[in-house]
């Protein structure tokens, strides 16, 4: 691949050793391969010389998907960063897996296109991530998660071979569903070298407003409510009281600091449409017991309120060293009943928690902020968490919305899927990836 | 599990030997499951015993999906077939797969919600079929199909273990998707013995019109013209001249029988909204050339016009006693090359040719009417074929959009997807059933 495509710098490597999870590991090199025969080139040599071998996006991953938790090469793929077709008359687009998700975001919006996946990290993670990761975000409780817009793939199997799965057309069911296999793998499976993305004509309108509630469990049934109404927004967000503070004095902007939850509602369509959505939504909160509701009237206050919601998670850390970052999914229906364990495990365990999300959804981002030397501490969070994992299942909820598993819920996994499916998981990575040369220690628990 | 849940009776073998592609083939038992545990049951027996077992829903398949090609025991979900949930406030439903579709449409619009996957065999296909195959229907251009509806699985494994894959949320990324990887597997990896399905808000209205076309091109372009537009209808069905013809003889009702080709256009949403597209779906039409359009002033006539469309399979039998029934789908913007082509395989072969299908999505139902006993015919009619997949894949497309592979496409599937995917998807089989015991002779070629 030549020198320019390759570094063992150790400055270099520190790079590419971490993830949005702030755990390290140090890889042995670093490629930045330009297409897939290159890839393959370094598959085959991996299970020839017996190394490791890890994909990464921009390393925004929250369960720690990218990391080489057990040294090996990482191949950074931004250099096959090319937007290599934006079909308008299909709805579709190829591109590579390097695009920043934004930067795709903006040139379909430039065609009068639209691509829903709207992970908050998309102003840098890539789409070849989001796609490993299967993504979700904001939009897709109308809209569906990054699974639903990939209709193939261009994927280098662990054992060397290029494939093409999928199809470019709106739909098409030949043979096994690998490109739903690959999708959400975790880049355990395949390294995605290319992509056909299925768009939509872009809405004419978004507009979007906030609920303030002063007691957490109005807002939550407030959700059900605008469900039950037989509307569904382009968004539905959620931000407790700790998230409202926090983002208030890292972005130094006003938000209802008092409030005990905020809601963040989007919707979008036809002009004349979306007004009458957000009037009746206004009323519906308002009957729900929302204390205020406000409407964005300009495109910037709209982004200011984007940009609130985003700054949530990095904005965190003034809480604590370190974080616990869950992404559980309860039926929509079950919030009230999630947020009051989490109000009871605060109490209980006297940890900063912090707690918001997709509420439209029912995926709640659940976070501890700690120091984790604080033996004591951690030990509390982990309780904790098990705690919270218990009431999600028993909820009939999922442990992973749209994190994924990475190494942060591996241990967790078989507690949601049972030991028959994760046996049948494991004997699939295998049969893929027999010598277990494609990033190593991620999703099944370490034996 | 009891003899009446059993039958050995010749009489009643034959009932359950055919499907909709006409052929026939003996199975050596029919039996008819209560539940998972029964099934499993069965599965371990067969591959203890050594015989084959092969899931059936309603039989309505068009590839052979459910056909005991190599004979051994059918299971009929038939008696699995409760409805167990609906679930209002979260959006799903728990089924069993003997549900018929049809009437699982009624029984969600009774509760004011949606699921839109509706093949044109709904009033007598069952879910569990739907799902196996994957199945579309004409409101795929705007909803997607079966796949996009399908949250989480209960199956049995060829090897006897019953297991959860997916959630019953809105959304979950835990581990790989065996769900995804289950659906449009054609009764291959399991046998599915629960669902839980996405539900959707019921439109307020649904209206449809139609476009008559004099020239067939004329119609294919209006196609591409109408999506990029910028609205995706609920559906843009397609029937040309042989399909028009056939279903006006069959259902005795007056039809454009002169026209070339015929566009069914669906809209749905706020009355406003769709009475606002109508009508410059309307103009639209009208300004690319079509002849007349008509709006469906009632419910009747709406459901008149739906029925000529979906009668046009099953009355294609007056043309012919053998029917070979493909499944493209090719970009829509090249509809009109396929129409075209299509054109110029008739005049060379003199066959009797129909096409109708799923225009807006690029879905198009490709038949041959002939009588197989005639050799030539059957010759020419296979090298047309051939000749149509060649010029589908030439054109960025797929052989099979939402009918499978099962045994009437299997000798073309590496065609499409290349060795290499093939030998995947059969490792992947192996790997699920090492055995070999269900749904013998399905998707790959015979060795």
């Amino acid at each position: 691949m030549g020198k320019t495509n390759c570094t063992r710098n150790r400055e270099d490597l520190a790079c590419y050793a971490y993830d949005a999870t702030a755990r390290t590991y140090m890889p042995d090199a670093v490629l930045f391969p330009q297409n897939a025969q290159e890839i393959s080139a370094v598959v085959n040599l991996a299970n020839k010389d017996g190394f490791f071998v890890i994909p990464r996006g921009a390393g925004s991953g929250m369960t720690g998907g990218s990391l080489a938790v057990r040294g090996g090469v990482v191949l950074v793929m931004a250099r096959m960063n090319r937007i290599l077709k934006i079909d308008k008359d299909n709805l579709i687009a190829h591109v590579e897996p390097g695009v920043v998700t934004g930067r795709f975001h903006k040139a379909v919006e430039k065609e009068g296109l639209f691509y829903p996946p709207d992970p908050s990290s998309s102003e840098f993670s890539t789409l070849g991530g989001n796609v490993a990761e299967c993504a979700g975000g904001p939009s897709a409780v109308k809209y569906g998660v990054t699974r639903d817009y990939v209709l193939g793939l261009e994927a280098v199997l662990p054992t060397g071979e290029i494939i093409s799965t999928g199809v470019q057309t709106a739909k098409g069911v030949v043979g096994y569903d690998l490109t739903r296999l690959l999708v959400g793998s975790e880049g355990t499976l395949g390294i995605i070298t290319r992509m056909t993305l299925r768009l939509l004509p872009q809405p004419e309108v978004v507009r979007v407003m906030t609920a303030v509630f002063d007691k957490i469990a109005l807002a939550a049934e407030t959700v059900s409510a605008i469900i039950r109404s037989g509307t569904i927004p382009r968004a539905i967000e959620f931000m407790d009281n700790a998230s409202i503070r926090c983002v208030a004095s890292h972005l130094k902007i006003a938000l209802p600091v008092e409030a005990e939850a905020l809601l963040l509602i989007e919707e979008d369509g036809k002009p004349d449409e979306v007004d009458l959505a957000i009037e009746q939504i206004k009323a519906l909160c308002l009957s729900q017991g929302a204390k205020r509701v406000e409407i964005a009237g300009t495109k910037a206050e709209a982004e200011n309120l984007w940009r609130a919601r985003k700054a949530i998670s990095p904005a965190l850390f003034q809480y604590g060293p370190d974080k616990i970052n869950e992404d559980i999914v309860v039926p929509r229906s079950k919030i009230p009943d999630m947020v009051k364990k989490i109000s009871a495990l605060r109490a209980e365990t006297g940890l900063t928690m912090v707690s918001f999300g997709h509420a439209g959804d029912g995926n709640i981002h659940f976070n501890i902020m700690l120091d984790k030397k604080n033996e004591a501490q951690l030990k509390k969070a982990e309780g904790a968490v098990e705690a919270l994992f218990d009431y999600t299942l028993q909820l009939g909820g999922t442990i992973s919305g749209e994190h994924g598993i990475g190494i942060t819920k591996a241990p967790y996994l078989a507690k949601e899927i049972g030991n028959d499916a994760m046996n049948l998981m494991k004997k699939i990575k295998k049969l893929f990836d027999p010598n277990g040369i494609l990033n190593p220690g991620k999703i099944f628990p370490s034996a």
